[in-house]
């Protein structure tokens, strides 16, 4: 049955899919409707071949520059730096922020040899100094990687002494979102870190 | 982006699979190696064509009829009635079964409007009319349907009235897998019914 094996092969090697749920999904798609398999296959197909990066912010997309980097209503003095396209899929979701986006497309992992030329750093200080930004949001996770990824990010920005396009005398500002305690979390489960930055980070009513 | 939300929604329809888990598996298969994800996608299109049921049990297979039933080192004289096609491989995995098999493709349902005339039941008869087999072992979940098809199945069984290949003088045997507490459960989380069954199909030392 080399059909049937290989396509389960192919299932569990997603992220999330072990041996048994591929399975059941081949054996589930063995029941429906094949109008909908075939159209699954052809969009599997020509996926790679359609999407791309966006030329912009590195988001994925199937014209050169994506719906948002082409949006004149959104605001182009905001950057947010996310680490992967899926970050800004997540963002766009919460629907508050209206700025741009700049995928880095990782973190700097030493330890995996993924340095800051292998992430869309260049490109970003380009676009910073193209001077319409006023401020860049770092959005990588508060992890070890995140923190030092943005701490870097700051560091470059910092030393690129590009004045803001509002024609402020201030530099450009760089943010870090909020770490602390999720909204219907409880003391008692929280880790030592986020219990210490939410102290750190704590605000007057 | 249609090409990449019309993959999500394709990924999200598989059991087991959200949005959330769709999203994040289209966003890794854009960065994988692309003869992986032609492969899949080629593999996912000739599937229900190269894949069908075998004309004798019922399980999938390319060709006529399954390896399993094709096998002459098999025991034709005992089959084993199982629900779906996923599980023979299930117990092909535990390797101890030697016999045949026989997929009803479904249980009696009446609620849902499933009876016995929409499963494999009559191939089934006609097969133990056929005189090579010596007992016949239900398989089904024991679930109120299951039970209720292993019950269905025994009754129209014994009316056949066929004697056995072996040439003995009883019936068909016609058996169902033992029901009780799973090897290194726990008494105390175990289901009333669970533990009714196994105090009634208790055995000596």
């Amino acid at each position: 049955m080399s059909t049937f094996d290989d396509l389960t092969n192919n299932f569990s090697r997603l992220p999330g899919i072990g041996k048994k749920s591929a399975v059941r999904i081949v054996n589930w798609l063995l029941k429906q409707d094949g109008a909908y398999v075939q159209k699954f296959a052809q969009n599997l197909g020509v996926l790679q071949e359609r999407v791309r990066p966006c030329k912009v912010c590195g988001t994925w997309t199937e014209s050169d520059t994506c719906p948002i980097c082409s949006d004149p209503l959104r605001d182009s003095s905001i950057i947010c730096v996310v680490e992967q396209p899926q970050d800004v899929s997540t963002i766009e979701a919460y629907g508050e922020f209206k700025g741009l986006y700049h995928v880095l497309g990782g973190l700097i992992k030493p330890l995996e040899g993924v340095g800051p030329a292998q992430l869309a750093i260049a490109p970003l200080l380009d676009r910073i100094r193209g001077g319409t930004v006023h401020e860049v949001i770092v959005a990588t996770n508060p992890t070890v990687e995140g923190d030092t990824t943005a701490l870097y990010l700051n560091k470059l920005i910092m030393e690129l002494g590009v004045l803001p396009a509002d024609g402020g005398r201030d530099k450009i500002k760089v943010t870090r979102l909020a770490t602390g305690i999720p909204v219907g979390g409880d003391l008692e489960y929280i880790d030592k870190r986020t219990l210490s930055l939410s102290f750190r980070g704590r605000s007057e009513f």
